[in-house]
């Protein structure tokens, strides 16, 4: 085959076959495709689309261009779950724990934060001790002992679609629905959970901006999931605003902390309840959503959830006693509370205003590679519909030192529009989508 | 500015302030844009476009990134022709010395062919001694001594353009319109002619396939010309069959030759004629078309036209003695006469596949750089609309050796159409585009 013919061949919105691209795959792992080819390539995908069944062999052709850790021939059924990314999204840290609880094993790999929205592995080293780079054989074995494990990203899986992603991060090739699904997809089915669950975000602080696109990409992911043997069920959830009320990495920990204690905020707790039975259900440990929730509560109200999380914790080095005593977590030296200018109802945040902030403040990164502070962020007092007098508590800032603190404070009001009339709050969960 | 946002802004559709094409080409020249970002955004340029004003400014830029002869403050006026190239396109070759043999300047540079297409250069060195590669003062001199030059192209002319084609060619973005328009543009921008005459072919045998192609890369060229102080014609001319009856490289200088005598093949010479005269009307050395028909008729009737020809051959290192007397030229060791396989009427003759058998017996190039046989071609007996008995000559095949003329024997008789009925021959100029 010619790497030429098959560029032209999608510029003029043609579709590849299972073998084209295998082969296209194939070769740029190796480097026989030079990135100039694959860049072009990328740009006719961009702009010509690929269909489910390109996607899906994209997907696979991808897996297979690595090793692949099968988790379920070791533990079966097994989890995994995956958000697209926002602002806030403690999710991942108390439903891990949360399905783990009711007996259903997860194996999960999990990415650093970029840019306004953080990642979970960045939370998760608040602990002290906590590591997240394991081998494949610690990763079974943790597994299988504590039926849940929390690892970083391993560059052993699919690692064209690292080298894929690299290349479309500098060529404007990122916002592609099938690539990113493609791109999702085959590390997840390089890991080879039996089940997975996706929270697809839509809004300002989300990838996806509007709920269209984010059906559209949870519709490709649930596609190949099926193509994948990996039984698949996607969320499309909102993000118009932070979730809940913590946006760091410690003080995260800490709200889902509360979130399995039964006493975090409102709106995430509900996210992560729903997600947990979800899985439950899909795994068969519950019969319907009615009994998964109530599994769901004993977890919570037993104290199994929280032991749970404190038990990944250990088991991957980390301080267990921060779990049970959440006030051993780094925090930052300086708290400044923001109080409201106006009075009114709070009708919009803006979620990436909120998560460009808390990175100035040191808990995001701007660049790959760069440390983040565990100890920073921002703590909302109010949300969208809350009625706030002017010179109430709006934000307290955890920031390093009080000129950091002071800096990000009209950018802080920035994000925040006001109502004289109450504002109807938009459900979190928009819609579920199922093979 | 950030490449990667330029790529954006061209993917999503936008278009590029003169600053920011001049940005580009300037990085991109210097090294600090690498090929894969700029691979990118040729495939967005390609799927995406970009208006008169965008293909203007690129083409300047490509002029701006190297040397510039400006040719017009020396001799004035100069005139350059171009042509986007055909099967058995020798019109420069006798187009060149007429407008000269009539007091214009010409000072051309011209390229190899590649693929099914002949280059006048590989044409012109047929002739013993005959060298191309000239220094910027040989250029300028020969011009000026001689009132022609027929140069090669120089690497130092347009160097962005030089280096944006090579990527073009691998990466499938080689078809578009605007960066056809700049790539040819720049390079005739940069050596400086007064006045251009383009030759934009459409058919099986060109490059554009069809009329309305044609129509608009002539249009963006002219538009481009105006841009650059460039007045330029450009004649459409149908390319549904080789031009005149030679397809090679000494065989088509000899067909030239014939022309400058008045005795060559109806079609192209009435088309060099044409553009000669258009060229004489354009400097102001006739008034009107009419005028600039007689002139061309007296250097033809004179001998001045062929005369100027071998001047010039003599003036870069050829022996004229080849161009006075064409059976000195390098001829080929054997010819096959191929006699048509049936009695009608010619209907088509694909000039792809008579240009794709040419080069296989060694007249053409699969690859840059490969060297031609300046010995190998094909000679037509008959073309579309003439009458043809079974057992008549078709093609006389000039070739290395029997097996080469044999193994082509089937391919070219595939490239004819008959008719049992009078075949209506098209008109070669088809459209005339001024500014």
């Amino acid at each position: 085959m010619q790497t030429v013919e098959l560029i032209t061949k999608k510029r003029d919105g043609g579709t590849f076959s299972t073998d084209e691209i295998r082969w296209l795959i194939a070769q740029y792992t190796q480097g026989t495709i030079p990135d100039y080819q694959m860049a072009s390539l990328l740009m006719a995908i961009y702009l010509r689309g690929m269909d489910a069944r390109e996607t899906s062999d994209l997907t696979l052709a991808m897996v297979n261009s690595g090793e692949q850790l099968r988790v379920n021939t070791l533990v079966s059924p097994v989890v995994d779950k995956h958000s697209t990314g926002g602002v806030g999204d403690k999710v991942t840290l108390a439903v891990a724990p949360l399905v783990a609880a009711c007996g259903v094993a997860v194996g999960k790999m999990t990415g650093r934060g970029l840019g306004h929205t953080g990642g979970t592995v960045d939370k998760l080293e608040s602990v002290t001790g906590f590591h997240v780079e394991l081998s494949r054989a610690d990763f079974m074995r943790i597994l299988q002992e504590h039926q849940i494990v929390l690892a970083g990203q391993s560059s052993d899986l699919a690692p064209a679609d690292g080298k894929l992603y690299a290349l479309r991060d500098v060529t404007g090739t990122i916002e592609s629905i099938p690539l990113i699904a493609s791109s999702i997809m085959s590390k997840k089915l390089a890991i080879g959970a039996s089940h997975l669950l996706l929270d697809v975000k839509f809004g300002s602080g989300a990838f996806m901006k509007t709920i269209e696109q984010a059906r559209e990409l949870a519709q490709a992911m649930v596609e190949i999931g099926r193509a994948g043997n990996l039984h698949t069920v996607a969320a499309i959830t909102s993000m118009e605003q932070p979730l809940g009320y913590a946006v760091g990495n410690a003080i995260e920990l800490r709200e889902a902390i509360d979130i399995l204690h039964g006493q975090g905020p409102a709106d995430v707790s509900e996210l992560c309840y729903h997600e947990a039975a979800e899985l439950l259900v899909m795994t068969g440990k519950a019969a319907d959503l009615a009994e998964a929730d109530q599994l769901v509560a004993n977890a919570i109200q037993s104290g199994a959830a929280v032991k749970k999380l404190a038990e990944v914790i250990a088991a991957q080095g980390g301080d267990a006693r921060q779990i049970e005593n959440p006030d051993l977590l780094p925090s930052a030296p300086i708290r400044v509370m923001l109080p409201a200018t106006q009075t009114g109802y709070i009708a919009a945040i803006n979620a990436e205003g909120i998560g460009l902030a808390s990175m100035s403040l040191g808990a995001g990164r701007f660049k790959k590679g760069e440390p983040v502070d565990h100890r920073t962020g921002l703590l909302l007092k109010a949300k969208i519909g809350d009625h706030v007098n002017a010179g109430d508590p709006l934000i307290e800032i955890h920031a390093r030192n009080p000129e950091e603190a002071q800096q990000i404070q009209s950018a802080l009001l920035a994000c925040y529009q006001w109502s004289e009339t109450p504002v109807q709050v938009q459900p979190l969960i928009c819609d579920v989508i199922r093979p």
